[in-house]
């Protein structure tokens, strides 16, 4: 099977060499963490080295933000959007989830219109503002993300992480139960330094790396590194240098 | 007593020898560590190891979602359902409760027409939601699980925990209290990876291995592999070395 | 005063010698860890050893569960209900928070017909989902242990704890303070093994072991062990090393 | 002015000779800490020792109970309420509160005409439950405590903590800032052996011992004993060996 | 700018010399810390020393309470009042909000007719009972801390701190963010023994000590001691030594 | 693009040469940790400096407070307000965010007539308080950023956080995920003494330092100096010794 590529270095080899067709992805994490920006990456990638026209769902910032946003990385928005091989929708989750269950909905329509295979959706936080009752969200979230798959899209979801470092006492939200990828992004504190963290939790149907590697957003976007080495407890955000550094001083005299 | 063997290797020797017939089995754990697969690869061993028929009663995903997650394993699901081994029944905890409890229901339809030994429950945290009131949700839970025994099957019930790392702080659920056998499977983060991890906390009327084991979801199922050896607080999700790497290194000088 | 034996070895020893007769006595602990087997024990040993009848009082499982659950140590519960030594009750704390307080309840015609010393009350937890009303539901329990008390009856109360390893971050119940021992069982993570700890916290009106100590269920029911060594912190389910064998490892040099 | 001992070894040392004539005065602990032996030793101390009558107010258990748990330590209560110079009063509450409050109440009669020194009140726990609103709960309790002054008498409260191991995650209520003396029960683990911590943490109008100190419940009361040594973190509950025994073993080679 | 020095020994140091005038300085602590001498302390020290009258305006307490605790020290609280230097106003949240914003209130009218400077408020915690919105409570603590002010006077608040060790994990109350000064009291557990840590976390429009200082409550009031030296996490009440000890024992040899 | 500079010492550095133009800005910390100091200091930098004039919208302190504060540091705040270049608006959320929305709205009004580049808003938790829903928050708190932006203003906001050291444990607002920089101000307790540290989280469409620096507030405004060095977790407020010490400490020898 093909395989997706996020076309984002070091994370598709992570992902053994892609995400797979018409899925629904989660990227989970704080703010500034670069969930944004990985969806755009991916949605970039698909569009200028694959041919795979993008949609971009947005709750909240304006088609003008994420314009702005792209050009940091030097990815024309604008340009591809007048190409019809991007399309930046903003909506609310009420109404999206209403189109998608549609036919001849809006989504279904540019995406047919464009050929789209790649749709960001930004962010799926604001579904879950819609409702208290956990069990009508879950059905809310559950048919949005099939009606994508039906619609023959891969789906990028991001999701906001309001812990700064660590993981939310409450624990995290149901969506990563219904998601066949779930990537955690995660803020380390190293040397009085914060440096960034990524880990592939799941991923439905593939393997997939198991290790928290580091990455940073550079100028072209997103870069996936080593993992970090001789720290015990990443996922807390605090971690601890482990015991190894001090018996090799001991043992190496 | 015949013991009732899951077929995930490792995983039946800490079982001395497998589940017990006509019991409740809780499997639980953190998106992605591997609950699903666990049960159905207890379905599938059953069918084509024991010729026990079984079922997968599942709330939320469609049929087709359990047919492409099994393939990847090199399961044929569609196959196994079109020679009447295999049912998978798609229903709500309101409707699957009352069906139980009824004379004639469809669950006692299928499994006596089939002759089902076995039934994945998929997930049991479904029934949680169905009301506020502890009182109403434990009676609800115990209906439904020892009318699933009066048919004379065993059952694998998975549950979902929202905990990535170590226990939820408000505890688990009351239902760990009413089954059989209580299967915890947890994330370890060691070396700057996850690892995932499994324990039999609890198996009435027999014994059981008390260690924590590490397993891996390969490309044939599940494989239960050797302890976490060195590391001390492993439910906590973020071991730390023991000590005795320290004295050990002193000591051998 | 003669004591209660529970018959459970080196569970008495801790208890100098036994509970004290028409005492209410409470084992709490996760699920799995022989709460049930505790009290059954206690009941058995009654019955056999002591010539005790004894009454089991479930709000949930039925009597064929205990059957059942009894059979896997050797225990033949039936045989002792047809021999009018035993007699488990099934009912819903509403109802036998009732009947002790009736004059020629039913509990109180079973205790008199035969003779009941011993019970146990499987698992006094339901009572606390009565209401919601602290200030009631400590006037129902109080109510109720008291009136056991008042029919000769040495109780064992059994109360579930959902916090796996460790303490409840909200503490524990009110009944704690009412009943005259107190015994709390915990699992331990040991070396990548979950072992079960044991602890009397409280005994009115008597001297009591204050250590924490291994137990096992034994083909045979419960066995208490030695104290855990050289580990700090166990109630915290998850210990740490002393630094003690760091200073041995030196200084013995 | 002169002190009201409280018989208790060790701890009216602490006291600086005792506690003060006309306060009041808290004993907090968890089940089974000693917090109603150290004030049944109190008022017995003070009819013995002092010709000081005392009032018990039982908000729960009934006299028969403090009579039996009296005779435990060779106290002869019963006796003494026979000879007028002790009187369990069991009560609500409610009713104590306006009793207190009343001109010719119960708890005024019975003071002046046994000429009463001291009380007893356990456990003003159940206090805390008359209302849910935090204003109108402190107005109770304050007034409740002042009138005890009132009436001449030195008042030990106890108090009930839900937390076995460490402090109320939620802090603890507002009595600790009203009353004249705030003594905390606490249990310490150490050496897998379950010990008993008393700490005075406040006392009005005189200096007081600030260290942390064991203590037992023997055949013949409370028995305070000396501070612990070598232990960090002892209100938590998990103390952890001090460093200092490491360097020491270093240094001293 | 002339200061309002508190005649505590070790404190004015610590605030370049005292308090700024007709400011509102916050002292925060658990029971027992000492909130209420060091307000004491405060207003005879402005009497006696600086010949600036005083208030107390106390929600709970009665004035004797004050005249008692105050001599503890040697101070003479009644014979200050007789004097008209010191005036103790017993009154409630509402009545003294409303007062101050009224022309000629009560407490305009004291302060101006005894030419009062300072005034202790004890505590600002009733405040935060009057009302469950946050908003309206901001704005009364507001008004009334603000209305002082106006009033010339230089104000002492007191705040409870319910936590007994460390933060209370719901953080703190807003009144922090509106004050000019924030003082806090903790307790701190070293070697067995509970001290006491003063710290000033703000001070508005003036630099201020940042150590963190032992104190003590003496025969003559509040004592502010040195810095705790070689410990690591007072604030949370339990620090542990720090490394240095140790380097120190090996690098020395 | 050429950047907002901040005028403070190392800020600047830390973001890449100061803001971007336009941008919305959240400055968050403790009491006392300096937050509005930083405002005022960008305020004035932008003034003096730059010639770039500014509004100060305060939604609780009145404009008297901010002279006051800012004449500490030699800011002429009342002269600089009588020069035009200046407004201190003293509003509420609720006016505010109406004015913004409305054409020829008092702000905008001011921007226009003042040529105002820069705003600061002390504080943006005001908002928090508008709305108990989380939703209708998010709109409100969008809406008045963006409005901001279009009147040309580059923002700093204010955020008060109530946890006192580390991180609050139910994690920070949404308006984090809303604004370009992230800025984090935090207590750090070291060796007995409390420093301020600065973090610049999140800058959306730059580049900026990672790393954790002390702060000073001095007579001349905000200093910002080197990182923490030898410390880990330094973002929890209560940072341990790295171990390292220890390895140079045995390894040099």
């Amino acid at each position: 099977m093909d395989r997706v590529k996020t076309g984002i270095k070091g994370l598709d080899e992570m992902l053994c060499e892609g995400l797979l067709p018409q899925t629904a992805n989660l990227v989970e994490g704080a703010p500034g963490t670069g969930k944004t920006t990985i969806g755009m990456q991916f949605i970039y990638t698909g569009i200028t080295q694959f041919d795979e026209p993008g949609l971009i769902i947005t709750f909240e910032e304006f088609p003008q933000q994420y314009y702005h946003d792209a050009a940091v990385f030097g990815w024309d928005f604008e340009k591809l959007e007048k190409e019809n091989k991007l399309k930046v929708i903003m909506t609310s989750p009420e109404v999206s989830r209403l189109d998608v269950e549609s036919v001849g909905g809006m989504i279904e329509t540019y995406a047919a219109q464009m050929g789209a295979r790649r749709v960001l959706v930004d962010s799926i936080t604001h579904f879950e503002r819609l409702t208290q009752d956990p069990v009508e969200l879950r059905l809310l979230e559950y048919g949005f993300i099939n009606a994508l798959k039906r619609e023959g899209l891969t789906s990028l979801l991001t999701r906001e992480s309001s812990t700064l470092l660590g993981e939310a006492p409450e624990g995290d939200g149901q969506i990563a139960f219904m998601v066949d990828t779930y990537i955690l992004l995660r803020y380390v504190e190293i040397e009085s330094t914060i440096r960034k963290a990524l880990l592939v939790l799941k991923m439905r149907g593939s393997d997939h790396a198991k290790d928290i590697r580091q990455f940073e957003i550079t100028d072209h976007g997103i870069e996936v590194q080593s993992r970090f080495e001789g720290r015990e407890g990443i996922m807390s955000g605090s971690p601890r240098r482990m015991a190894d550094s001090f018996v090799e001083a001991f043992v190496k005299r």
